[in-house]
C-alpha cells in the first residue's frame, strides 16, 4: 500500500472544494401537517379553504339586517322580533342568513317577544368576516420553511391536512477499527466503545436528517469497501468513522478513493486535521477523524453545510462574545486552532479560559461555553487579550455562570450540581489549575471562586501564606471549604507495603505525580524534603496527572504502584488509601464577589446541612469549619 | 348561571399568583442514554468506567519500556529486538503490558530482527493515559442538564449506558365548543376545525412535555366537568380550550371553579384577556381563549414557566432588539398590547411594522419577526420612535429580511417563496398597506419595496403622478412588475348581469370594497365619477376588505353580490370574473437599494422567464414589461 501524505488545506478551502462538488439531494414527501413540527416545507403552500369559513359573531348580542335598523333613536326605539328581525348569536356562531350585524347584548333591552334597541348597526359591525384569519388561495407558508407550532395552525386553518415537505437526507454511519465494540458492550482490556456513531448520529439528527448505524466494520479494507459501496447505494451520504489518517490501518482514504474520489485528505485545523472529504457513487462521503473532538468539528464543518443546504436552510450562526482571556492560548503557525473556552462574567467583564485541548477529550466539548477559533496566521494570544468567542450557550445565560479555577476537588463537581439542583439560575464551570493557579487567577480577575490547600511548613498554617505573598494588599475572602484527607493511593492490599515516601524510593516504586502548582504535589515535595530525598530519587516524579480521579486511574491501570491523593479518588476504583494527614481546603474569593448575591448563594450551599451531609458520605472529608472566614 | 365579569390583574401579578399555588411533579424515569437526546437528567451522572479503559498508544511506532532505552544516542545508536525490547503499535492501540512509552515510526530506524534509536524515550512519552477524556468517577453532567449530542459521548465513554432522566409533565388538552369537528373533518357551514389542540400540543412538545388531546367536548357543563376531572385524574396538567370568556356558554371558570380552585379569571393584556388560571385535584387547570394568538400567547405566558420549572431550565429568553417604528401604534390606557412585528433592515438601521392585531388573526403570529409589548401605562408610540421588541427570529437572520409595503398583489407572495427557493438568503415579510401606504412606507425608510398601481385620471399615466406629488426630489426607482386585469369578481354565472358601476348602483347590489389608500379603491372611485354616481349610491361602499382574496372570499360566502379585484382572485373562490381594464403595477424603491445586491436579486428574479412564466399561470398577468424603469 502506497504511503499517505496528508495535506493542509485550510478550512474555507477544503469546505468550498467539497460544497463546489457534492450535495445531498432535495426530495419530497407528503405527511400528514398534524405530524410535520419541525419539517420543512417542500413548496410554498397556499391555502385551500378560509378560516372562518362563514360571516362570525365577533361579540355576544343579535344579529340583525343593518338596514333594517336604521332610523333607530333615543327618541324613536325600535322594536325587533326575535327569529324575525333578530336573532341571539355568541361570539364564533355563524352569523345567520339573512343577516349583516350584530348588536352587541349591552345594547339592547329586552322587551316581550323581543329586544328594543336606541341606535341603528352599521352593515357588518361586529360581524368577523369569511377569511379574517386565514383566505382561501392565500400564500400561508414559502417554501423551505421550518415548522412551528403556530404555522401548523395557519395550514389546518386553511384547509391543509397533509402537505408535502422535504425528505430527510438519508446519512449511513460506518464505525470502524479492530479495537472497538458496541457502546453498550461489556468493556475487555484493549477494547473501545463507539460512542461516536451514537455522538455523529445525534448531530445529524439535531440537524434534520435521519442517520443509520450500521454495525462496526474492523480494519479490514475489503471488508471496509463492501460496506462503503453499500452506504452509498442506500443512503445520500456516507461518514466512514475512523481510519481516516495515514497511518498502517488507516483504509478509509484508499476505499473512498477506490469507490469514487478524494477531493481533500487533511486539512489545516487543529483539532480535525486527518478529514477526508469525497464522494462515493456521486454521494458525499466524509472520512472523519477517530479523535471526537475532531469527528464533532468536522462534521459541523463539512457535514452540516449540506443537510442544511439541502433543506433550504441558512447554517445556524452561533451568538458571538468579546471576552477578555484569563490565560494565555498558544498556537502553531499554519494551522487554524479551535480551542474550547469557559466563559464567566466576573467583576463587569466576560472572561475566557481555555479548556482541556485534547482531540481525544470529549469533556473539553461538553464543558466549553464557547469557542475561540485561533486563525492560522496567528500564534495565539496573550492573557488580558479581548477576543471574539463563538458561544455554545447564550450571553445571557453566562452572565449567571461561577467560573470556579484551583485545585480540582469532588465538592467543587457536587456544587456545581446543586447549584442547578436549587434552581438557583447559576451554573459553575471549573477548570482544573492547581491552588497556585487559582490564586493566580483570582488575582487577575479570571475566576469567582479558586480551591487552594497549600501548606505552608515555616508557620504551619495553610494557604494565606502564599496569598499575602502572591496577592499583596487585595481585598480578598477566604473561606473554610473542608477539612479532608490525603494519603498514598495504592492497589487493593498494598502489596508494597507503602507507608510513606521512603518506601516509594527505596522499593522504586513507579509513581503518578500531580502538576506544577498542585497543592498535592508541593505537600509531595515537602515530604520528600523531609525525609532528605530528591525529586530524582523517584521513578515517574516527572509523570503528571491533573486530578485525584487521575492520579488513582493510573494506579488501577497498573502504570503506577503508587500516587498521593484524597479517599474519594481511591474509592472510586476500588483502591486502598493509605491516610497521611488531614488539610485544610479553603475557597478563595474576591470581597466583592463574597458580598454579592452569587457569594451568598456559594455560601449558604456549604453551610447547609444537608449538603454537609452529601460531601461527608464521599468518605475522608469534615466540614466542620465550612463557611469560616480566615484572615 | 351567576353572571361572570372578568378581573383585568396585570400579567406579572398573575403568572405570581398561578406559580405561588401549583407546581408539575418532577417525576424520574430511566431511560437508555442512545434515546435520550434532548431529555434532561434527573441528577448528577458520574462516569462508572475510564475512557481510554487502558493506556494507548497516541502515535503510530513501537512501544518501549522506556529504561531500557536510556543511554541511546548518535553516537551509541540502541538496537531493540521486535517482541522482545520493543511491540509495534498504531494510534489508540493499548500499551502492551511491561512498556510504558512510545517512539514514533519516524524516529527509528529498522533492522534486521528490530529496530533501532538514536534517543533515549521518557516515561509515558506518546502515551494516551487512562481516563484521558473520562475517568471513573468524575462528574459528567449536573443535574437538570438538557442532554446535548456531545453529552451522550461522554456518558457512553463513561460507561453509563442508561440513566436517570426527568419525566415528561403530563397535560391534558380539552378542546370545547359545540362548533368545533376535528382538524381534518370535512367543514360544514358554521363548523370550526379544533387547529387550536394541535398546535398548543406542539408548543408542549417544544417546551419538552408531553401532551394528549382530548375528543372535543361540546358548550355542555356536566359533559365538560367529566372530562376536566378525568384530565385532572390522568395528567399532570389540564387545559381546556376555549369557554374561558364570559358569554352565555362559557363553562370553564364554572367547572374549574367546581371542581377545584380559580385564582385568575382575566389579564390585563391584549390578546390574551379572558385566560383562567386554577387548579384541579391540586394539579394546574388552565382555561386557555378561543382566539388562536391569545391562546397561544397566554400558554407561553402561564403554561411555559410551569414546564420549565419541572425541568430545572431556565425559561428561554429571547434576543431584543431597538427598532424605529414605520408606524404608529395606538394602545389602551391599562391594557398590556402584544403587537406582532415585520422586522426588516433599511437603509442602515431595523425597522419594525405592525402586523394585523386581532387575536383571531394566526397569520400574524406566522409572519411575525418579533413582538412589540406595549406596558399599561402607555398609549403606545408613534412613528419613528425607538422600541424595543422580542424576536422570533435572530436579529442577524432579520438583515437579511426585505420589508414590501403597499398595494398586495400575489406575485409578491411568489416573490418571497421563489428567494427562499433559490437559496439567496433573503426573506420577505409584507404588510398590506395599500398603494398610498406604500408610497409613503418608501418615503419614511420603513420598507425596501411598495407595490403600487395608481391610475391618474388627467394624465391618463400610472403611478409617477402620485409619486411625484408626494415624495418629490427623491431619489427613488419605479420598476414594473407586471400589467394585471382589473375586473368584477361576481357569483358563478354573473347572476345580477354586472357590467359596470351603474348595475351595482342600479341594482343596490351588496358591494365590498377596498380599504382607503388602495388603488383599487381609487379605481372604483374613479369609475363611479365617470359614471356621475356616488359612493352613498353603492350599499356596503363602507365594508372594507385589506386584499383582492378578503374581497373574492365575501363574493363566495354570499355577504357580497360583486367586489373589484383581480382574475386569480376570482378564480381561488371559483366566482366568475368580468374583465375591465389592464392596470400597471410596479414596485417602488429607494435609489440605493434598486443598486444593492438585494435590489439586484429582486430584479434578477422578476426578469427570469421561468418565474414569468408561473406568474402568468396565475391568470390575468402580464409580464412584458417586468424589471423595466418608469421616470
Amino acid at each position: 500500500m502506497q504511503k499517505i501524505y496528508l495535506s493542509n488545506i485550510p478550512r474555507q478551502e477544503a469546505r468550498q472544494k467539497f460544497l463546489a462538488r457534492v450535495e445531498l439531494p432535495r426530495r419530497r414527501e407528503i405527511i400528514k401537517t398534524s405530524a410535520s413540527l419541525g419539517r420543512v416545507t417542500a413548496e410554498a403552500i397556499f391555502a385551500r379553504l378560509s378560516m372562518p369559513g362563514d360571516h362570525a359573531a365577533a361579540m355576544d348580542g343579535f344579529a340583525v339586517l343593518a338596514e333594517r335598523t336604521f332610523g333607530a333613536s333615543d327618541q324613536n326605539p325600535l322594536r325587533l322580533a326575535l327569529g324575525e328581525d333578530c336573532q341571539p348569536v355568541d361570539t364564533g356562531d355563524p352569523l345567520p342568513p339573512g343577516f349583516d350585524a350584530v348588536i352587541k347584548v349591552e345594547d339592547v333591552q329586552p322587551v316581550s317577544g323581543g329586544i328594543e334597541i336606541l341606535a341603528p348597526a352599521t352593515p357588518w359591525q361586529h360581524v368577523r368576516p369569511v377569511g379574517e384569519d386565514v383566505v382561501a388561495g392565500e400564500l400561508l407558508l414559502p417554501a423551505y420553511h421550518r415548522l412551528r407550532p403556530q404555522d401548523l395552525g395557519v395550514l389546518l386553518a386553511g384547509g391543509i391536512t397533509e402537505l408535502p415537505v422535504l425528505a430527510k437526507p438519508k446519512a449511513v454511519i460506518i464505525p470502524t477499527g479492530t479495537e472497538l465494540i458496541p457502546p453498550e458492550a461489556e468493556r475487555r482490556r484493549g477494547s473501545i466503545p463507539d460512542f461516536n456513531s451514537t455522538v455523529v448520529a445525534a448531530y445529524l439528527q439535531e440537524w434534520g436528517a435521519a442517520a443509520t448505524i450500521y454495525p462496526i466494520v474492523p480494519d479490514d479494507r475489503a471488508r471496509l469497501e463492501e460496506a462503503a459501496a453499500r452506504a452509498a447505494a442506500e443512503g445520500d451520504l456516507v461518514i466512514i468513522l475512523a481510519g481516516s489518517s495515514a497511518g498502517r490501518e488507516d483504509y478509509t482514504v484508499h476505499v473512498i478513493e477506490a469507490l469514487g474520489e478524494v477531493f481533500v485528505h487533511g486539512v489545516a485545523t487543529r483539532p480535525g486535521k486527518p478529514t477526508i472529504l469525497g464522494q462515493i457513487a456521486g454521494k458525499p462521503a466524509v472520512g472523519l477523524p477517530g479523535y471526537p473532538v475532531s469527528a464533532y468539528l468536522s462534521l459541523e464543518w463539512f457535514v452540516r453545510p449540506l443537510i442544511c443546504r439541502a433543506l433550504g436552510q441558512a447554517e445556524p450562526a452561533r451568538e458571538r462574545l468579546a471576552a477578555t482571556l484569563g490565560r494565555r492560548v498558544v498556537s502553531e503557525l499554519g494551522v487554524e486552532e479551535h480551542v474550547r473556552m469557559a466563559v464567566g462574567y466576573v467583576d463587569g467583564r466576560f472572561v475566557a479560559n481555555p479548556l482541556e485541548r485534547g482531540a481525544g477529550v470529549t469533556m473539553s466539548l461538553v464543558r466549553a461555553d464557547g469557542l475561540l477559533i485561533i486563525p492560522p496566521e496567528s500564534l495565539g494570544y496573550e492573557r488580558g487579550e479581548t477576543v471574539e468567542l463563538e458561544l455554545y450557550r447564550p450571553a445571557a445565560e453566562l452572565r449567571g455562570n461561577l467560573l470556579a479555577a484551583g485545585s480540582h476537588d469532588l465538592i467543587i463537581d457536587l456544587l456545581a450540581t446543586v447549584l442547578r439542583e436549587q434552581d438557583t439560575g447559576l451554573t459553575l464551570s471549573s477548570a482544573h489549575l492547581g491552588s497556585m493557579g487559582g490564586i493566580a487567577a483570582i488575582g487577575n480577575g479570571q475566576a469567582h471562586l479558586a480551591g487552594v490547600h497549600l501548606f505552608d511548613p515555616e508557620s504551619g498554617d495553610y494557604n494565606l501564606p502564599y496569598i499575602r505573598k502572591l496577592l499583596p494588599g487585595r481585598e480578598l475572602c477566604l473561606v473554610n471549604l473542608a477539612y479532608r484527607m490525603q494519603g498514598w493511593i495504592v492497589p487493593p492490599g498494598n502489596p508494597d507495603g507503602v507507608k510513606g515516601v521512603a518506601d516509594i524510593a527505596s522499593k522504586k516504586l513507579s509513581f503518578v505525580n500531580r502538576q506544577k502548582g498542585a497543592g498535592t504535589r508541593l505537600l509531595f515535595d515537602y515530604l520528600l524534603d523531609q525525609a532528605g530525598l530528591d525529586s530524582s530519587d523517584i521513578y515517574g516524579y516527572e509523570r503528571e496527572e491533573h486530578t485525584h480521579l487521575g492520579v488513582a486511574a493510573s494506579v488501577a491501570a497498573g502504570s503506577a504502584r503508587v500516587g498521593l491523593g484524597i479517599l474519594p479518588a481511591a474509592r472510586a476504583f476500588g483502591l486502598d488509601f493509605v491516610p497521611l494527614c488531614e488539610e485544610r481546603y479553603d475557597l478563595l474569593m474576591s470581597a466583592s464577589f463574597y458580598r454579592s448575591a452569587e457569594g451568598k448563594a456559594i455560601l449558604e450551599i456549604i453551610t447547609n446541612p444537608a449538603f454537609q451531609k452529601r460531601v461527608e458520605a464521599l468518605g475522608g472529608y469534615s466540614m466542620r469549619d465550612a463557611g469560616k472566614l480566615f484572615n
